[in-house]
């Protein structure tokens, strides 16, 4: 067993790949990790343009629909560094993305809005939520990549307070809507979760990112937990912003 | 009359819209004109969003999606300069795309794709058909609005060659798709100048933009017929850059 040759990987610094900008290219199994990643956020970001571009047709106004295809055009602004980067790792950007549809595509399906208010909470609070996932996996990444994806997750482009505004002022003037869009959020964290749980059942690559491996540092099941807490506060949080229940 | 003032609309230099920066905001009717122009590309550059992200659905690879997808984020990049330089002129932005509404949704309507092939058409044909005609209007603009104008045409990113080169291949490995695409191509035109010239009759200040005024040279109704003979030579040349005949 590897464990037997004695490597404390916390105090090995030279195979920490948070401080070593080089080792995405050197370790061909955190390169498979970190494609998968970039694979799993590209395909989000091109489904999240899709689905934006589609609610768009759902708004009441021209300055709503504007506003939520500028949503879409930043999530798809998103894509190509990120391309730029699986291509740079020595990966194909598209076949990086193909594991992921399915999980992704499921998601979508099973959380269509039925309203346009249903859309802007679900553009606020799933992609909140799929940010605040990424970026807690970006604390296991080289700093190149990690740069790239928190920048990346960084871009709202004000859209967040737009999405905020919307939806209070409408909770404002008929409170009766806010007990319908609270479960509205427990169903997208639910759906989420029940897709977040598939993709790791399946990458290897990706949860070893998470839980390290022989040679790196990782979370042990402690530490999954108060991840687990805090993606949970945050999504609290967001809803609690829209002034809904979580 | 105002023409027995003896005013020579061609030879007065202080009068040429085109030669002096200010007189967008001098001259009410020219700049209700130049609002009116705005509007109208604007309101287009939403709809070719819509419809550009709607045809990306139809994409038979992720590659093309995203060909498609960037496309539609390309248009709408435009509208934002757009709609500053409504507001600089005193309009508000979503009051100047209103009165274009119908015009350009009915020639959406009318021209649906019915598959994929069909929509990489009309991105390519419609959006050069209506850049040819708002590059030659820019010509009676003042230079600010002339260069926003002609500026927003020319960002389009690689992407008509991307629709060039997907046409092509597939008409060669399937001839006779051509004849299909040839008659869809006429029609896209005959849509175009039907929904044209609706918007004409119903704008009498853009109208007054290409024909001039009693201070203001215009083009008279040969110079019209050669402008239109133009953008007809011009679309010609795009269906022939395809591989159709017009």
């Amino acid at each position: 067993m590897a464990e037997s040759g004695g490597i404390d990987p916390v105090s090995d610094p030279v195979s920490d790949p948070a401080s070593d900008p080089g080792v995405a290219g050197d370790d061909p199994g955190y390169r498979a990790a970190v494609i998968d990643l970039l694979g799993v956020i590209s395909y989000g970001e091109i489904t999240a343009f899709e689905r934006l571009a589609e609610d768009a047709k759902l708004a009441p106004t021209m300055q709503d629909k504007m506003a939520l295809a500028s949503m879409a055009a930043t999530e798809l602004g998103k894509v190509a560094p990120l391309h730029q980067r699986v291509s740079e790792l020595g990966g194909d950007p598209f076949e990086a993305m193909a594991p992921f549809g399915d999980a992704i595509d499921n998601f979508h399906r099973h959380t269509a809005p039925s309203d346009w208010l249903e859309g802007l909470v679900k553009a606020f609070v799933g992609d909140g939520l799929a940010d605040d996932f990424y970026r807690e996996i970006a604390a296991f990444l080289d700093p190149v990549t990690r740069d790239l994806v928190v920048s990346s997750m960084d871009e709202d482009g004000g859209h967040a307070v737009f999405v905020v505004d919307r939806v209070r002022s409408v909770i404002a003037a008929d409170p009766t809507v806010a007990g319908r869009l609270a479960l509205w959020g427990r169903r997208l964290m639910g759906e989420a979760l029940t897709q977040a749980q598939r993709v790791a059942a399946d990458r290897d690559s990706l949860t070893a990112l998470l839980t390290g491996g022989v040679d790196r540092p990782g979370l042990d099941l402690a530490a999954l937990g108060r991840m687990f807490t805090r993606l949970t506060e945050r999504h609290a949080d967001r809803m609690a912003q829209l002034g809904l229940d979580s």
